[in-house]
């Protein structure tokens, strides 16, 4: 299987299911917001998930062992990311559960039929591109900042081929949670759950996790908070939970 | 004094600056929302403040004590609690500070100048009418639900008065969150922080505060919990320093 994995890239344990995953830290290395986001994607059996902005694919192989999906499609806008995501596939014989598809989030009405999905995930670029630096590298800014891909074309893609009733788990930042919900609520997306997520208990939360109903009335859970480190710096019983290790 | 007690009122202390308030609690009795909301209130040396739905008069009183607010007006629907709240006024020789006013918060118009204050503070009626059963007592219901004064009439009203880059705190039930967010934009309030009130570390919120800012830049700092009780159900350091205790 070794012929799967390129020059500079390397092949990492997700220490679940004895799933691994091919990275390149030069162009994507998924971090802690994939995993708390596929914990908090809530996924009946059999239901077809669609993973938005899917990078190397992280959260479709966390969640083909977290959950009882029927299908898991994923659509990644960069090609050598979508082809690196397509090989972690085929080293974790998952091709009958995950479909890797290289495709812009943007023309989502010509790649799926509308109302085909019941859930929709998505770690999306964080960071709109008037703000902070763009990182060097092309690919990393791609999958960090709002280039190819903003906020409003992932809920609005989420939207379209949701099936009513279906839902949206999606990471994000906690100063944008105004915008989030504006533009959740335009394309009939109603917030219905959020988690904050704290480094330490007593620390302003760095992420958010939203869930959203296509379709959904409005009252919103939110959630006990989510804290990362104890205030010994070891991982909080919960977070030991999510990683596997509690 | 104590002419200004009537039957079935009490006086009570409000435990900072010698204050006491005047209470009647077949009409209406301040919570721990009130005392929270004073706390949660940023309010710069000699700036007129507003409070809306005043009740009792509960936050311009703590407000006396917990800043330097150069007047301090209330806006109260309910004409024997606006009697209240100004004899608990008279009883504290505030009344060159403060300032009852009783009418209805959907006449802003009619009462005040636009653009005429610097802060606004409201702790409204939380509950829709459509939700839940109203309180046998008309008073006690006008005061929880949104009989007389809904979420986009306060809205409106503290837009209304406020100057460009006024403030608007305000404390809520967590489910609302996301009509708060679209009621305030919709009025030209950006929300600018957010603070979450948990009874327990690791249970839900039951209360938020809002601060939103007259013609802000969109940018929410979503601060660490309030946590309101320790796993030994003694309070907090955090409610114990609102409190005065600490």
């Amino acid at each position: 299987m070794s012929d799967l994995i390129r020059e500079e890239e390397r092949l990492d344990d997700l220490e679940i299911n004895n799933l691994k995953i091919i990275q390149n830290p030069k162009v994507f290395c998924f971090g802690i917001d994939a995993v708390l986001l596929s914990d908090f994607a809530v996924i009946k059996q059999n239901a077809s998930v669609m993973d938005l902005c899917s990078g190397n694919a992280v959260i479709p192989l966390l969640l083909s062992a977290k959950s009882k999906a029927g299908v898991i499609s994923a659509l990644e806008y960069q090609e050598d990311i979508a082809n690196m995501a397509k090989r972690s596939v085929k080293y974790n014989g998952l091709e009958a559960l995950i479909n890797i598809d290289c495709g812009d989030v943007k023309n989502i009405r010509d790649l799926y039929k509308t109302q085909s999905f019941d859930v929709v995930t998505c770690n999306p670029p964080y960071m709109p591109v008037f703000g902070g630096l763009k990182n060097d590298s092309e690919k990393l800014s791609i999958a960090r900042h709002e280039i190819k891909c903003k906020l409003e074309d992932v809920v609005f893609a989420a939207s379209y081929i949701l099936k009513y009733g279906g839902k949206l788990f999606m990471v994000h930042k906690p100063h944008r949670l105004p915008e989030i919900i504006q533009v959740l609520v335009k394309y009939g997306m109603e917030p219905k759950r959020l988690r904050t997520v704290h480094p330490f208990e007593d620390k302003e939360p760095n992420m958010i996790l939203v869930e959203a109903v296509k379709g959904g009335k409005p009252w919103l859970k939110i959630e006990a908070p989510l804290i990362v480190y104890n205030k010994d710096r070891a991982y909080t019983e919960d977070i030991l939970r999510i990683y596997g290790k509690a």
